[in-house]
């Protein structure tokens, strides 16, 4: 699909994509809701109040959603709507789109809604109620396991037969970009000692975890439960996701409830979502597609391929560096349980989801040595440091000053990619505690 | 304190307490603030829109934060306006108020503003952003460690050293009243064969869990963690919760990440909101002060005594019975950590907390028969039934119909109880699932 508008071939944001975000302009505090098309953003805002959107009538009794300062209220207008919005905006930018005035030929409109990606400022797309994070990533859970309690146990008995999940914290999801300090906290300076009797540090064991995340469209009533297969209909779109995790704090604090300290500290998501209609084509198989059989049935989906074919990376550049080192490359069919199963298992005890809940994956690994969504899979726990691109600088964990940038992309035709853009982070150094010198 | 209103003796909302809570008159949908005493309601709106705050200066810039339907923009002015109103208050009701013509002489307002109990809605006091859940009573998580893992590694090497908690589900927490639908998941049907094959079933083992909950009035920013000994400036104030719990589905569940569907489905909490001052006459030293001197620094309290003489009990009542059955009494000094050092740890790592941040304590249990705060506790894993007040009728968990009431107070002397008013909870039968037959 050709635009009048040039994109570049490579661009994530192509025609086929249309995804949601908040931009400010830079210099401005005035959020707005945006879609990304090439290297701008179209001010939704603007182009709704100079009738951009007057040729399509489903939207018209909802047109305040597009003066809010959050996606919410759009993104529970549900599915259909979301849908039809998407591909008003894509007719309105083909290149022989039918409603030329509306913005191709309205030089006025194109200079105010018009705005260069450069020059804007990206927020969170949405307030988020509560957010949820699984474990689906089978060859995660299993690395991970290994290292925590060998290969013979290294999935729990419940692995397969249902989406492993914990609540996590919303307060601290952030946007692509802002600063993350690194945390402190209680820490065994000697894991194996005897009796364990903690300190107080910074943070030694700093990683990351390459995820995928879901955006709750229409929400479900307290006690109704949604079946899985109406499941995918509640979801809006999805983000790019870092769950920072501090490991040392984790391994002392996590039994028997789970990680707190370790995770609570921020977790930063890509700023634009895209809609799982902008997805639908990439489609894909799980892992363990035969799993699915001895499922119970609250969890067994109608069709197969509820996992996606999408591309994953994660570069790491050290302070004072101009280049980046790819750490790992993936695809985000290595998930065992599917977006529409983990929503279905969430509610089936009745719990009742809200706009604008945010679902993460859990991290997402492949089995291949350089397809590891975490530092500690990728380092064998901290024992294998990684060499960066110059040669010289050795790494385990993150240091301060250290750039982690995550990307995803959908398709593989110049000029189609469906993209999530870039999720990227910058450790600072530790809080200083006038008790901790 | 004596009141010109008529407050019984044993009212737990005294001229000492001074509670906060969000009410609508029985008939009406129109929610606001209110305050409990003695049998009435007094709505802040109208007494505010009625003058009724003329005499207080400081909270004149402040006087719409009683015409929001949440207690959240009150919460956020912070504690000393908080002690200020509730001084002012009860300055209104006492006696010899220096103020008869704002409310005592001024029938007019008395009939619009006071509102009697039985002809109120109690709602949610305030929105909450995220709601974690503590694990800071020491005799629960003796026993429930006892009963899942054994006498000798009931408690976890971390247990005394930082208070254990877990991210909970904001969604799902309801008011007082809330019918309570018995959630479905997976369960083992026999835990102990192999291997371990889940079947999909309504909880057998849904129990309650007796505890308090503080709320968080001003927030800290990101990355800047509350010091200890300002932490109890961040509270609003306490209320009663019963965290519901689905054993069965928790020890399927549980490992590694900790409870999810187990606890997702509703946590129900008392409506008013009593304040940290008016709790403070009754501060006392929580289990195993000795424990505190081996505590790292940022958890060492200057006080000894930041746990709370504060008396529990919950009842239980089964279907067409009339007749309730006290299970447990117990008290608030039986935990190891205070609602200040659970804040502190909290935000150690830089987590921020917001207004309407919801943290709860953990069950609370005595080491007596009759004080345990669940009934896996109280029933030694469900394996010692409870003979109910009729002398016939046995619970180990709950069933359908069961109607559970927690009641808390601090107090010893007729006519100045500060207590919390009830939390009460209804189990209606499980949703029936079309593959479910």
């Amino acid at each position: 699909m050709a635009s009048w508008l040039s994109i570049p071939a490579k661009s994530h944001f192509s025609l086929a994509n249309i995804p949601f975000g908040i931009i400010s302009a830079k210099g401005s505090s005035t959020k707005v809701p945006a879609t990304a098309i090439g290297e701008y953003a179209l001010d939704l805002s603007t182009f709704a109040r100079g009738q951009g959107f007057s040729q399509l009538a489903a939207i018209q009794p909802h047109l305040d959603v597009f003066s809010q300062t959050t996606l919410n209220d759009f993104a529970a207008l549900g599915r259909p709507i979301h849908r039809q919005v998407r591909e008003y905006l894509q007719s309105v930018f083909k290149a022989d789109t039918p409603f030329p005035s509306l913005l191709k030929d309205n030089e006025s409109l194109r200079s105010s809604a018009l705005i260069p990606l450069s020059a804007v400022t990206n927020h969170l797309p949405l307030q988020i109620g509560d957010y949820t994070d699984f474990y689906a990533g089978l060859n995660h859970a299993y690395n991970v396991g290994v290292l925590f309690r060998g290969p013979d146990n290294a999935l729990q008995p419940n692995y397969k037969h249902l989406p492993v999940g914990y609540h996590g914290r919303a307060s601290s999801v952030v946007p692509s970009g802002t600063p993350i300090v690194r945390p402190s906290g209680q820490i065994l300076a000697n894991p194996t000692a005897t009796p364990k009797v903690p300190l107080f540090s910074p943070c030694k064991r700093l990683d990351i975890e390459l995820e995928l995340a879901a955006f709750v469209s229409t929400e479900n009533k307290l006690g109704q439960p949604v079946s899985v297969d109406e499941a995918e209909d509640h979801i809006f779109g999805l983000v790019l996701m870092n769950d920072w995790s501090a490991r040392d704090i984790q391994a002392w604090e996590y039994v028997p409830l789970g990680p707190f300290n370790a995770k609570n500290f921020a977790t930063t998501i890509s700023p634009w979502v895209v809609l799982v209609d902008a997805l639908e084509p990439f489609k894909a198989q799980g892992l363990e597609p035969g799993n699915r059989d001895s499922l119970l049935p609250y969890l067994k989906e109608k069709r197969p391929d509820n996992s996606y074919n999408i591309n994953l990376e994660f570069d790491l550049k050290h302070a004072g560096s101009e280049t980046s080192t790819r750490i790992s490359t993936t695809n985000a069919t290595n998930l065992l349980f599917s977006f529409p199963q983990m929503l279905a298992h969430h509610t089936i005890t009745g719990c009742n989801l809200r706009t604008g809940d945010l679902l993460g994956s859990g991290t997402i690994s492949g089995k291949e040595p350089g397809s590891q969504g975490s530092l500690l899979e990728h380092t064998n726990g901290g024992k294998e440091p990684i060499t960066l691109a110059d040669g010289t600088t050795k790494r385990t964990f993150l240091e301060d000053g250290d750039e982690v940038t995550l990307r995803a992309v959908a398709g593989s035709v110049d000029g189609a990619y469906v993209g999530f853009g870039e999720c990227v982070g910058r450790i600072e150094r530790a809080v200083e505690f006038a008790f901790n010198s």
